[in-house]
């Protein structure tokens, strides 16, 4: 059972329309694959499949020497069908379907994430003698899209979890962390850090030879800021981190891994819509495209993530709410906060949504009111 | 191309787990179906397809006399193939795409939704002599899922815009509104009639012959309430809304028609599900389910929908927050207002969110993170 080919179909263009649709350009991708090992050249590079999970995507990554974060039996499969070893993934869902770990471990997976004692004898018992991360909390601070409380502990309870996991026979491996999707605060990732050497040192001092640091992901995309700000460069990012380790761990740097989804993939993709149409409601100008929440614009909930608009029209610009093709009342994309877009803007008219080749075709409903999942088209 | 199937594939037991499922019974659908009919006499039915398009459903539904409310050439194509005809489809999506429209004109459709001059110019262009009901704006006040202000004219403007339709060849049938999904006040339909009646007598007024009055969906399904309430029985709807079509419009009611989703197969469905973890975190007991958010339950988003809960764990029963299996962070059900389950609920148990016929399949995503589309399974 493959799931996640038709999460992206390729476009064929005797069936269907021309938007919307996802033009992904995997080269733009491989370019932030290099400049994300650029600046932190001692650390693996491990894109989070969920992001954006096409079949030619996982292709190029591996090819490139990227490794993969999965978080279910069908993404370690369409890593391996992608040319990666099950040595290249690590298993970063925290909470896991026992019968998940045994077939993922029956593919050769042999790192998993935890962060409770009960996932940890979980593990033990569905993957003997696999390596295991624990994952602690962070704050979430500075991100669009923070974290909840879903996953994560104190460093505390991953002190006992990493010796619990010893006792178990698992490799208590080391500590993963997330600061929050899109984060814009280079220095998010300081605290995490410090607190995962606390970790580190305790479990030396118990014995225990932990060896791995999971910085998780995070790094930003080119997506619109508060206030139309734009995010640090990701040199900062690398900058910062490489200094945290540096100062935390002093010369016991652990090996170490990053999980970018959204800054490998989104600047990859635009995301082409055609207007459905222009209306006047009581003195607010509606824009309706053919693509909204229920077909790969899920991030827009909350108006979290705000994509650069292109248009085809030109002329003076003026505020518009933007909103999507179903009747149902939530597939609003941006009312609270209006977008600029030029009044001559009319039916037919094309409105590119830039950055926006992560979290989107696999966000994807399964076609709710009759619309079509977004397609994908591989750019050359 | 025919995107409704896979929106709810039939469990095939040799390749799907057992979990998580929609268990579909049918036959309270078609129950549901002639509750609304027995206190709503002299409306006809049309059955929203997008709260659960299930062919089988439809089909029953076909047979036992329903008509259709449809959003998309696909959800036409979905009704034509369960046996309804064209004239029983209401196209009610007050925004198309103009080469939607000339699609489901060719199909036979009839009669669409408007709410604004340029859709109705647009309808006049792509189904020339079609008939038009002018959507009027609702407060959406008492519902649990309110309607925002996307679809929706004033009073004046319906006037304006059925003028418009008559002057440019349509048929201008009439008014549709919708008071809000999930609505827990029958007197909620009193404004809108009223309304309506204004129209009507402004248009006869002029000399047009308005007939039909779309009075929307809204009917609750039996999910819990603010504060564990639940909503008046359907006979109270009934009393209700026939009480205020006499009162506003007299002697000269025009057809009505009613467009129910949720109410019809919500309680039709309850969606089975296994707890694949159960972690505290800090004093806070976490239920990790095997469907979440992105598995068909974006209506838990804000916490809008409260489906109720049963488990076949028992005993003494504690607060828990409930979660779905992905590892995104927005894979969270319940968590500002935790919900009661057994303190005895294990790894394995079942844990049933009943009245989840509507808006669930549908709403599933194409398999994020590879967690397959909610399957159905038709329970006789």
């Amino acid at each position: 059972m493959t799931l996640l080919a038709p999460a992206s179909p390729s476009v064929d263009h005797d069936t269907v329309a021309a938007t919307p649709v996802l033009e992904l350009h995997v080269p733009t991708a491989l370019d932030r694959l290099r400049r994300l090992r650029a600046v932190l050249p001692a650390t693996a590079v491990h894109y989070a499949v969920k992001a954006n999970p096409h079949p030619a995507l996982l292709r190029a990554l591996a090819e490139a020497g990227a490794s993969f974060d999965v978080a279910s039996p069908a993404e370690v499969r369409a890593c391996l069908a992608a040319g990666a070893r099950p040595d290249d993934l690590i298993y970063s869902n925290p909470i896991k379907l026992r019968a998940d770990i045994v077939e993922s471990a029956s593919l050769g997976v042999s790192l998993f994430v935890v962060d409770s004692p009960e996932e940890t004898h979980k593990v033990a018992e569905a993957a003997p003698g696999a390596a295991v991360l624990c994952r602690i909390v962070t704050s979430g601070d500075g991100s669009d899209w923070p974290l909840s409380r879903k996953y994560g502990c104190s460093t505390g309870e991953a002190v006992d979890i990493l010796r619990l996991a010893d006792s178990l026979g698992l490799d208590p491996a080391g500590i993963s962390f997330h600061v929050g999707s899109q984060q814009r605060d280079p220095s998010a990732w300081d605290a995490p850090v410090e607190a995962s050497s606390r970790v580190f040192a305790t479990l030396r001092d118990a014995g225990l030879r932990p060896w791995l640091l999971d910085l998780g992901g995070g790094f930003p995309a080119a997506h619109e800021g508060p206030g139309g700000t734009s995010a640090p460069e990701l040199g900062a990012y690398g900058a910062a981190i490489r200094g945290s380790l540096r100062t935390h761990f002093g010369r016991r740097v652990p090996r170490t891994v990053i999980e970018p989804g959204r800054s490998v993939v989104a600047d990859a993709g635009r995301l082409v819509t055609s207007v459905v149409a222009v209306v006047h409601r009581g003195g607010t100008r509606w824009v309706y495209l053919d693509a909204g929440v229920f077909t790969g614009l899920v991030e827009t909930l909350d108006e979290a993530i705000r994509y650069r608009l292109e248009t085809d029209a030109s002329g003076p610009t003026g505020p518009c709410v933007l909103a999507g093709p179903t009747c149902d009342s939530a597939d609003v994309l941006y009312e609270e906060q209006p977008v600029w877009l030029p009044l001559s803007l009319a039916e037919g008219d094309h409105v590119v949504l830039n950055s926006a080749g992560a979290y989107t075709t696999c966000y994807s409903t399964v076609g709710f009111n009759g619309f079509a999942p977004l397609p994908t088209e591989l750019m050359t």
